[in-house]
């Protein structure tokens, strides 16, 4: 079973430095004209999957999160009330049905009148295309990432619109996601929201390169992947490889993973083992 | 005179494709929890000067503000309701008074669940520290930029939370503002928030090079000092070049103009024409 698209997101309220968490009604406004998140893009979030009425993966995000915070000099977001919220607005959204949701954390640096930071959480369906996505992959267009940011360990910010305008430039062009390359090196970065993995027979390879943030549902699937015998490993990865390997994935906490169905002009056929590697993920999760 | 720095804003809401402008309250809040500003900086502003009861160098700003909205695939601005908003925001917060003021402009790629753009006028009070930066200049340290935007016409994009973590890092060191650097060549860009401008004899300089936003009050600067006999030029600019000149400024619509009084190390004295160049740059604002 599946949530409706059109069911009304919840919305948890938490309190920046603890205390309570509320929540508050998604047809209402929530945030201010002087916040930072709306003036400048200033601040963090993290997107989880709801599965089976509960947040999957949830340390790897909660410490991503703090990660995140700490690179942008946001003071530490007090986890217990984030994942009080978190379970609240799962609850509230899903009550006893159990397909799954998106989750998003958002922590900005808040207000300039107050200096308070703001920090909600959000439940809500997934969209159709990312279901679809899960089911049918993508056509992938690479490109090179003409921006970074620092090079020191990269935090999950708010600053994506560089990522969206390229997106929404291969989509133009009749592709659905994208791969960001080394403009000097040519070497495969990160997808637009999502790790690169490539299977070759039992090895498992991710990116290593400039400003790739981590993965966690990489992570969660590299560790689980080790426990079942598989050889995982980051390290450079071109687009070459990416042709050659037997298949080719975007994973997310979300979208989960999505076959890389065609790269560029070239076309990936679907591996035998392409529900071997569907369930290895998934598995990754559900623990 | 100068209007309290705890002076309430007045927020004017502008329908994003014409349609009546409203005011709203700033002590509620404005913007949903997903709209694309909030998700992911996605949607550009203009800061502007209200001097003498109205918005100065409007031309330049509205020009600027449609070329960042192309460029970021933004529905054109309707720029009559936009102006409207300003007058009306400037009328309801300056009555008869004559100080200086800020306004700005958001125009955000909008709620994920209406796909409308948000779209609004604030007029507030300039900041303390903006208004001593214009009367005491800036201690200035450069940084090269480790993130550089698309290689085409620079948006005025709400990404700015590297540009902030940067200045953040640069008040920590004792400076009080921020040049940044091609991290290729050496050769200056732009302040954080402002475009470097250079003073030799009856030379004034900015520079040129990648991903600078262009400056709408260098620009009218430029326009009035040409008029004045001052020969103006956008070329490459090297650190050397400034710590040579005759004096050097950071110019912006609401601070105006700071003179930079130190550079790194470096102290850079007033020079004799400090009031000349000073009144030049006001000037070029006033008509």
């Amino acid at each position: 079973m599946k949530f409706s698209p059109r069911k009304e997101p919840v919305i948890y309220v938490v309190e920046p430095f603890g205390g309570s968490v509320r929540r508050h009604m998604p047809a209402l406004p929530l945030i201010y004209a002087d916040d930072a998140a709306v003036t400048r893009g200033d601040g963090i979030f993290e997107s989880l999957l709801v599965r089976g009425g509960k947040a999957a993966n949830l340390q790897r995000h909660a410490q991503r999160f703090c990660d995140s915070a700490r690179t942008m000099n946001l003071p530490e977001p007090p986890m217990d009330k984030w994942e009080e919220a978190t379970r609240l607005a799962i609850a509230d959204f899903c009550g006893d049905e159990q397909g799954d949701a998106k989750c998003t954390w958002t922590y900005t640096r808040g207000r300039a009148s107050t200096g308070r930071p703001s920090a909600w959480v959000v439940v809500q369906p997934i969209e159709e295309t990312v279901l679809e996505q899960r089911t049918h992959g993508v056509a992938v267009m690479t490109s090179p990432r003409l921006w970074h940011v620092a090079e020191e360990l990269p935090a999950k910010t708010l600053n994506y619109a560089a990522t969206m305008a390229m997106l929404r430039m291969a989509r133009e062009k009749g592709f659905e996601d994208l791969i960001l390359t080394d403009p000097d090196t040519g070497e495969i970065l990160e997808g637009a929201t999502s790790t690169v993995v490539a299977v070759k027979g039992e090895k498992l390879r991710t990116a290593a390169g400039r400003g790739i943030l981590p993965g966690t549902t990489q992570a969660a699937l590299f560790a689980h992947a080790k426990e079942k015998g598989y050889r995982c490993k980051a390290k450079p990865l071109t687009v070459e490889y990416l042709e050659k390997a037997d298949s080719v994935w975007l994973v997310s906490s979300v979208r989960v993973a999505a076959r890389v169905t065609r790269l560029n002009d070239k076309k990936l056929k679907a591996p035998d083992n392409v529900d071997v590697i569907r369930d290895l993920i998934d598995a990754a999760l559900g623990a």
